[in-house]
Order: structure tokens, then sequence, then C-alpha cells
């Protein structure tokens, strides 16, 4: 198994603040290096934490507030001026693309790799990215413009044989045992998987959800994940103020995470009005006591 | 005299590095707060500085390259998002307008403050803003899209009167007197200003020049400065480079600020390959012995 981690490149949401950047977030998934949103400086963030972002080739981004975009124009111009030759996939709102062509219009910039620009409808929950090893879709989330979260999932591992039970038999046969089938040898008996073969490890799985209000029609769609990343704006005190945003507060992304029975949850895109972050842990874990913060530059394994 | 000093926000060219932004600058002349050019990340560089950058009213933007505006939407966003209601007015290529309107449009975003566009015709050396202190006016540069360099100016100061000189003279005579005027008295005797009043302090101007192939017509809008900010992407071993590119070498921006005349050069616009920069602080001093590096963080008097 190759890693399945996430490093945090921004945490605030919309007003940055000294110490903390938009959201972006950069997602190592096996052998794929993806980035989710780009919050402004997240270009620097990468440079800041040493992190392979030349290696990224899948970009998604959840929806057009500033906050979560305002990086991708200098992110894109800086591949481009590296030299890359290796296609992007950019997957987000229709928008972007215009706001895109517009911005490098006017800079005289045609950027020398090919960006494929794969719109989502925010609508409509989707496989959006498939390789051999993961699955990438949209969750449709609530939020004052079209929003969507994203669930990263490792496809289902295949059994592993247990080389002493399985060496006598023939090679062709051994796929299908791993796979989880039973198979009958020319003299008739039958080799049952489970005596053969261990139990595949657990796929890991990562979803992102954010900006969203307090919505639990989110959790058919990250039901049993690792690692739940929930918006946390606020503190409980501010309801009222998240509910009129389209935000949450931290007991409400608890509260999902515990009806979802996630794994851990991580909080984030908190206002610019929190210098100490506690308050807001103590609520989430008085109802979820997985819960964590999300903190730039901190990685976490899912 | 109030200050009249420019604080470097970002002094990299196009590709930031770990420690260098893209181009930005603040300039507090007396009690203006100006900034020139908005690349990436330049919020967050005011805020680490600690500037008082509600203060700004006016932005002049250069060109339309990325690394000169792609913090120009996230600044304004932040201006808005904190109940700024002060008016603002940016100056910039035509085309800026489109690229703020399609950025806010999929945001929804209605600025809560008016904000002035004023296009700035490339071409056409041109006083842009004025009031009783200080005029501004542009400088055409020569780079690969329209491009052009400001000259913050302060207007000439009124001479001092010599109070025991002009106690016994009627009041309504010493405005003219201050500018420097003779006057006649009603006994026909001749008052001669340069009798009465100190010269002027001399007035202080700063020149912003970036980006700008190496180009001696923008000479006679320069001439006498007390500070240029020249662009010096390259080093001279790099002179074809920069002249494929529109950009100057240290040798170069030297060459102007000697021909020029000018107090001090302050280069920038650094090159990502250069990690230490006193080579190219080095050829420029050959040349012209009043210059510096601008450095991010630091601060310069004009």
């Amino acid at each position: 198994m190759g890693p399945f981690q996430v490093t945090i490149l921004g945490c605030s949401s919309a007003t940055p603040t000294f110490d903390r950047h938009p959201t972006s977030q950069f997602l190592v998934a096996n052998d794929r290096h993806f980035l989710i949103d780009c919050g402004e400086a997240a270009q620097i963030q990468l440079r800041k934490f040493k992190l392979k972002f030349s290696r990224i080739n899948q970009i998604f981004i959840s929806h057009l507030h500033g906050d979560h975009i305002f990086g991708l124009p200098g992110l894109l111009s800086t591949f481009h001026l590296s030299g890359r030759t290796n296609p992007l996939t950019l997957f987000g709102p229709p928008g972007l693309k215009e706001i895109l062509d517009v911005t490098f219009k006017y800079s005289e910039t045609v950027l020398r790799f090919p960006l494929h620009f794969i719109p989502i409808d925010a609508h409509e929950p989707k496989v959006i990215f498939e390789d051999k090893m993961l699955e990438v879709s949209t969750i449709p989330l609530r939020h004052r413009i079209p929003c969507t979260g994203f669930l990263f999932k490792e496809k289902q591992y295949p059994r592993s044989l247990i080389k002493e039970r399985v060496e006598d038999l023939p090679l062709e046969l051994l796929p299908r045992l791993k796979k989880g089938e039973d198979v009958t040898l020319d003299d008739g008996t039958v080799i049952r998987s489970i005596d053969v073969s261990r139990d595949p490890v657990s796929s890991r799985s990562y979803a992102f959800c954010s900006d969203t209000a307090y919505d639990e029609s989110i959790i058919p769609y990250i039901k049993g994940v690792s690692v739940l990343y929930h918006e946390a704006t606020f503190s409980s005190e501010m309801n009222k103020r998240a509910k009129e945003t389209f935000h949450s507060t931290a007991s409400q992304a608890a509260t999902i995470a515990k009806m979802a029975g996630v794994g851990r949850l991580y909080i984030g895109h908190y206002s610019a009005r929190y210098s100490d972050l506690s308050p807001l842990l103590k609520e989430a874990r008085e109802i979820f006591p997985e819960t964590y913060l999300s903190k730039e530059g901190e990685s976490y394994d899912c």
C-alpha cells in the first residue's frame, strides 16, 4: 500500500490572517498527486512545505468563491513558466474556464501544457475520475453558490494469497482466487478462496466537504470514510451567523461525522475571528471525540 | 514634511521562490497610501509587515502579467469582507476591469465599496492622479504587453518666509512672497521674495519602472528623481535572455540610473535562478555606485 496522505496548505476562511492561508490541500494517494482547491498563495505554500507539486496532474475545485481559487492562475502560470508539458486536468464549476480564459487572454499567455477542463455539475453526484486504484466522486454541498465536496476512495484491494497454500495450484487459477472466487480443479477438488487467501486490507477514503451549511443529506456519500474534512467556520455561539452564510459550526461538523460513522474528523476553514482554535476543537470533541484541527503544513494519513 | 517611503512586498519575477514573492510595493507619500502592482499574496505580505493597508485608496497596476495582478482579486475581496466603505481608485490597463468583472461575477460578489476604475493608455505619458501635495504620472515602458511605469512626485514646496523680515508687511502679500513673487508696497517699495524667504526644501520623487527592456527613452521622465526602482531580472551574462523577454539586466538598470542622474537606484524583479543576488548588485554598482537591492519587508525613504 502506498501513501494516502493529505497536507494542509491553508485552513482559513475567506479573509486570510497573518498565519492562516485560504483553503488548499495536497493529497497523495498512492502514486497520484492531487490538489484540492487553490486559495491565494497555494503555490507558495507548496514550495514552503517542499511538496512535489510538479507531479500534480489533477486539480479539483469545489466552488468559485475567491478563497478557493485565487491561487489557481498563479499556479498554472508557474507550471507554464517552468516548462511543464504534462497534461493537467482541472475539475471545477463551469465558470472557472471563463475566469482563466480572460485572465490569460490579457497576459497573452498560451499555456505550454494541455489543460483539460472538466466542468462539474454541482447538483448531480458523479464519479469524475477513476483509475485502477482510485475513484473520485462529487458530493453536492449546500452553499451560497454551487459547491461540491469530493470523495477520494481507493478501490477494493484483492485478497492476498497465502503462498504455501497455493504453490501447488495451477497459476491461471490464482487471479480468480484473489478476487474471492472458489475454483474447481480438474480432479473435481473445490478450492475455496477463503481457505487459501487472507482478507484484503480495507480500502482508504478521504472526503473533503468545504464550504457547506449543516446538511445531513451528505451523509450517504461520506458514510464510513477513513477521514472526513468538514468545514467548521464558526463555533456554536455563532450558529445564526453560520446559517446566514451557509457555513457550519464545529459542533455541526462533529454531528455529521458522528452520524456518518467516519474514522476521524478534521475541521478547518476557520473564521479570522478565532486566533485560539481550542474552543472549536473542544465543542466538536464533545460530540465526536476523534476530531482534530487541520493545521497548515501538517499532514495526516487516511 | 511627512514620510515618503516605499516598502517592498515582493521582489521576485514571474516565478516566486520560497522566500521571494511577485511584485508589489506599498508607498506612503505624506498622508497618502498607495499600492503599486499587486502580485499574488500581496495582502498576506501587507499583514505580515503590519502595514496599514486599509488606508490604501489608490492602486496602480503597471501591466497584466500575472505576477503583477494575481493578488488583486484577493485584496479587493478582503476589503469587501472587512466592511470597507471608502472608495478605491484602481489605475490599470483596460483589460483589468474585465478580469475583475468575470472573477466577481462567478463568486456573486458585489463589492460593498465604490471601485473607480481608471484605464491607462500605455503609450501616452500622462498625469493620472493629482492632489495638493503630489502628482502621479505614467511612464511608457517597453515590454511584451502594454506596460507603464509610474512617477510619484511631490509638488514644489512653497518658499519659507523668514519671520523677522516679514512681520511688518501686510498679511495679504505673504502668499505671493511664498510663491516667489516680488511685491510692491503702497509707498512704492519693492520687496523681493528672495530677500525675505528661504529656498523651499526640494520635492521628493519616486519612479517605479517594472517590467521593461533597456530603454533610454524613459530617461526624460525619470530625470533626477530621488529614488528610481528599475527592474533587473537578470545579470549581464543573461543579456540575450533579457532582450528576448523584454527585461533588463542589473547593468542596464544602472546605466539608465546613471544617465538619468537619479539619487539612488533600487533593483528588483529578480529571476528565480538567483538565490545569491550579490552579483547583480556588484555589476550595477560598477556603473552606478548608489545602487541597492530591494528586499521584501524593507522600506526605503525617497
